[in-house]
């Protein structure tokens, strides 16, 4: 029986990469591992895979009585339903400590790191096992997009030093090259439905209680979201009340400014406010230097929510 | 401003040797860090530390606005009861992932073996640096006790492994005799007060939303608990009494038979039998191969109380 490797709900390129590489270090190790998603793949992560010639990996969101390992999370909020009548193996992250509680001993590689597969590159190191080149590709992809071209403040030295060792084995010599012409993917949302933009990297939190979503769209131009942005902000509306939220909010990252601007639905907007001590105006707000949601939007909320 | 390591409440010897260990490697990685501990130290912890010249720790039990390591538990139930208000830069643990959650990103090394002390020794690895004698030498004692000597069924290669380096690094040729010469201290019971005997190793765990407390006694032959054992379930049944909670069960486990007599003080005693499948007489039953509290004990209540 193989055991299944996967990670959040609405898998961007670190979860669905690293579940890819941790199945195939597992599976070195003598553990039958399959790489799984629990959601279809978003296009940056497509055109990952697509360049380093690596299979998608199947789309599952059932896993009651099976074996598996995490990547990338330990929310129960962003688990298959069923995660509870799962056994966890163990767990690869670079999040706080979730609200996942375990009834066994497991395996836990959690670094306060900017990507996953950098803890999954120290990994394959420690049991001295070699990254195969393909999926070198990916993870260095993975840490591109995590740490959005190392200009995240969740970015480390040892991002930077796993993503040069990764970038020797995959071949690549310019990793910025790289990191923007997977943005530039990222960035397209021509055509694109609303809803699917918002949920491509969409995460629910309970804070203290309290279920607040936050959305991330990453783009090289802010103005490439002109055209769409009433669009997006009708529709945090509309998902808000469809599940029921306290907050919906939806960040609009501009990698080459270096800021976000932040789309606002809530029961109560003074959060924002009291989170980032800006005032929004007509629902938004400019939020300067704020590029991670993990670093510099969670904690805040967290702290106004509390 | 140092940072404090720290395990479990009623701390024993793997909890106070690893967080001593682990302050020493932070510390080496430049993060200084002070060894504590949530409690007095067992008579087994301090004939550990003498035996190899280590200072013990101080007792310490409030740590509201620092910053900690922790080892040996990531359970809300062991850790100090304002913790919510520390900041938790990691774990090194080898137990189920407990209900502690964090804020930020944190560094976790959990793995499925039988002692934390055998996960530092491979972050003393990992890191490059290497075990001080004296430090090596109080984590293979954390490890001989841990596994009883390796006959634990929580024991795996990497705890024996773990041991033989450490051994080599201390001057220790014969591990099974320091085993003893440890576990004869911890058998020693006479004149000691039911209430500290039971408190020795005890931990309470949340299991489904009842609260269960389980002790556990080794002892190299248990006849040598004869005499005390009319005492030590009589004094279950007051503190459970007093804690309110729904059972406390104390494991007097005979190290060279390998099992252990259950004393019962319980609301439904009846979860014993579910649990093992034997049928308790006298607020009592014995249960062979039992060794291990985490492995053998705790998930068969866990079901027991679902």
């Amino acid at each position: 029986m193989s055991v299944y490797v996967f990670g959040h709900k609405n898998p961007d390129s670190d979860t669905v990469c690293s579940a890819i590489a941790l199945a195939d270090l597992k599976s070195k190790l003598g553990v039958a591992c399959t790489p799984t998603a629990q959601g279809e793949l978003a296009p940056e992560t497509k055109f990952i895979l697509d360049k380093f010639g690596v299979a998608a990996p199947a789309v599952k969101t059932e896993y009651a009585g099976e074996k598996v390992f995490l990547v990338d999370t330990s929310d129960l909020a962003q688990l298959p339903d069923d995660i509870k009548q799962a056994e966890v193996l163990g767990i690869v992250d670079h999040h706080k400590l979730g609200d996942l509680t375990t009834s066994s001993p497991l395996e836990c590689w959690i670094w306060p790191v900017g990507c996953t597969a950098t803890v999954l590159t120290a990994m394959y190191k420690f049991h001295g096992i070699e990254v195969p080149k393909n999926i070198a590709g990916i993870m260095l992809c993975a840490i591109l997009s995590d740490t959005v071209i190392f200009k995240s403040p969740t970015c480390t030295p040892a991002d930077k030093e796993a993503a040069a060792e990764l970038g020797k084995i995959a071949g690549i010599a310019d990793l910025a090259a790289l990191g923007m012409e997977m943005f530039k993917v990222k960035s397209a949302v021509e055509g694109t439905p609303a809803r699917e933009l918002v949920l491509r990297d969409y995460k629910d939190f309970n804070m203290n209680g309290t279920k607040v979503g936050i959305g991330q769209l990453e783009v090289v131009d802010l103005s490439i979201l002109d055209a769409v942005k009433g669009d997006l902000a009708a529709d945090i509306a509309a998902l808000k009340a469809e599940k029921g939220n306290h907050s919906i909010f939806l960040l609009l990252t501009d990698i080459m400014k270096e800021g976000s601007e932040i789309l606002i639905a809530s029961d109560d907007a003074s959060v924002v406010e009291k989170a980032f001590g800006v005032k929004p105006v007509d629902g938004k707000a400019w939020l300067p230097k704020v590029m991670s949601r993990k670093k510099d939007v969670v904690p805040k909320f967290e702290k106004a929510f509390a």
